[in-house]
């Protein structure tokens, strides 16, 4: 079969692997139907060094059950699946307090022999604690919000309920990529009552207005600080949702939020510290998020998939192919698309 | 009347200053009963540059309503009133949300021209906000322990209360100085299932155990992570109270913190950055806490002291009059003394 390989920085191949075959009683086979790149598959993309072999990558994908080992209970040949992007038995302690990504028995894809979702099948650990099953066909034109499902929603998600959102809160969320807009639809939708969504690409910042932003601002540093101050009073925001994880992001987060108030971010950080000294200890902020336990949401997020009110999966503004992927990363590299879908 | 004033480090001196008087109609003018040293009055004792004029210190006070202004209408002659740290009109919006340090018309002791509460007495702007009446006479047992309502134990308790402490929480308490030991007493309050003290000086640990501590790590850095995490299964506790400001402090709060957990600072950050990388990020770590608004939780401690059930004042291990108060901070500078009373 064909999958997606990395050998290093902007060295993206599709090549011919071994068919996958199940190896633990606890797995299962999935031919995947839709998977797309992500965000945080363009740091390797950036800065990973060159190397002979290639290593499989991808961690969001849907697709179709078509084999399980003898321990797995809950699934079947030709169930249509969801895997969030970290793998876990979802039965431990940190699994059942919502915490999948500290899951004892988990992992990750595209790593210690685990493959990645960008290729034609996957071979699932944990199977039962990581597929969620979607009551859809392998046709049904919901797939692309049902596959924001296995990240970048949930991320969206977990930056706004880590930080607090509820009805009534002042929000601004910084970023307008993919988590971002996620950020932004997942604030709405827990009632938050203003969203100042900090971004300077117009198709992202509009798609950003219909998932429920009520302001946009496109400076950013000290003239951004500057203007989300003056949108509020000079206060800042109760939340702030981080979606970038550079340095000047996070100063940027601490800058605007109220006193009293929460960032929390879920950009992976490309930083080993943050300036948390006196003045952000006085003023009482927080600082939550992380990498987000996507499987804990899924049966949250997917009604309003299901029955059409919410649409994640516009985030998509691109479709390619499996031989196409190395065009669809240059493409999200290159900023030319925001989130590009595969169909292999 | 006489007053501490603070003229560099190691410099506290207890001299004749103008006896207060009202300024403004919302002052109010308190005999001071009892005064108390903070181990943030500490750091100016060990850093303040040297200066020719003096200037007032001391925020933790309780004492006697002397005279009130014409718009001080919740306050009368005679009332014994405990002031929290930070003063306030607790009427703006911080103050309604119970973020009193962030008031938008309230300030410090000991800055701008109010007074410092170490001394005779002290006037009190916005005494409305900011003075609680308490139902006891001026020569009450109970003086020092209604004290620590001042600072001390709304410090420790905003650190438990932060953290997410309640039943079923483990809990690492950092640094056995009366914050931490307030802390333990706060975290027992709220019904912790384990409070791990970390200090070294038995004498305090030994009342830390009586305030609730189950466990003592004496040992630091490396080691005392590698003690809490064995004590933890290798997990470290849902909520770390980290009470000590160090960077060698945070830095083991993190450590021993269990995926998904928090950790609360309230000792006063003597470090700019901390580290907040991407194992942090992976592992869902929450930095909260902050200059504890005293204002909001004096009511709802109160009552435990008044009946007897909880003792906070047994942090006081010295009691000097104002003339002794430079003895007073040598003591605790010298950690002979945990926390001293003062004694106008």
């Amino acid at each position: 079969m064909q999958a997606t390989l990395i050998y290093g920085a902007g060295d993206v191949r599709v090549e011919n692997v071994p068919d996958p075959v199940l190896r633990e009683p606890t797995d299962a086979i999935v031919r995947v139907l839709r998977a797309c790149v992500c965000g945080s598959d363009l740091w390797p993309y950036k800065s990973r060094a060159a190397t002979e072999e290639g290593e499989r990558i991808g961690h969001e994908f849907l697709g179709v059950v078509e084999d399980a080992g003898s321990q797995v209970s809950g699934l079947r040949r030709g169930d249509v699946v969801v895997a969030p992007f970290v793998w876990s038995d979802n039965t431990c302690d940190f699994c059942r307090e919502g915490l999948q990504t500290s899951c004892r028995h988990g992992g990750l894809w595209g790593a210690n022999g685990v493959d990645g979702g960008q290729g034609e099948a996957v071979r699932v650990p944990q199977a039962d604690g990581t597929l969620v099953k979607l009551p859809v066909e392998e046709d049904s034109e919901l797939l692309p919000s049902l596959l924001t499902l296995s990240d970048v929603y949930p991320t969206g998600n977990h930056c706004a309920v880590t930080a607090g959102v509820g009805p009534g809160t002042t929000v601004t969320v910084i970023g307008d990529g993919a988590v971002g807009l996620m950020a932004v639809l997942s604030a709405r939708r827990l009632g938050a009552e203003r969203i100042i969504l900090m971004g300077r690409h117009q198709g992202r910042t509009d798609l950003g207005r219909d998932f429920g932003a009520t302001d946009v601002v496109a400076e950013r540093g000290d003239e951004g600080v500057e203007h989300v101050r003056q949108l509020t009073g000079g206060d800042g925001t109760h939340a702030v949702l981080e979606c970038v994880g550079t340095r000047q992001a996070i100063e940027t987060a601490f800058a605007v939020a109220r006193d009293g108030g929460t960032v929390s971010r879920v950009g992976a950080p490309q930083y080993d510290e943050v300036p948390m000294g006196f003045g952000e200890f006085f003023r009482n902020l927080t600082l939550t998020g992380g990498v987000a336990p996507a499987r804990a949401y899924i049966e949250e997020l997917l009604p309003a998939i299901l029955d059409g009110t919410l649409e994640p999966g516009r985030v998509f503004d691109r479709t390619v192919s499996l031989e196409q992927v190395p065009d669809g990363y240059r493409a999200m590299n290159d900023r030319a698309a925001l989130k590009v879908l595969i169909r292999p």
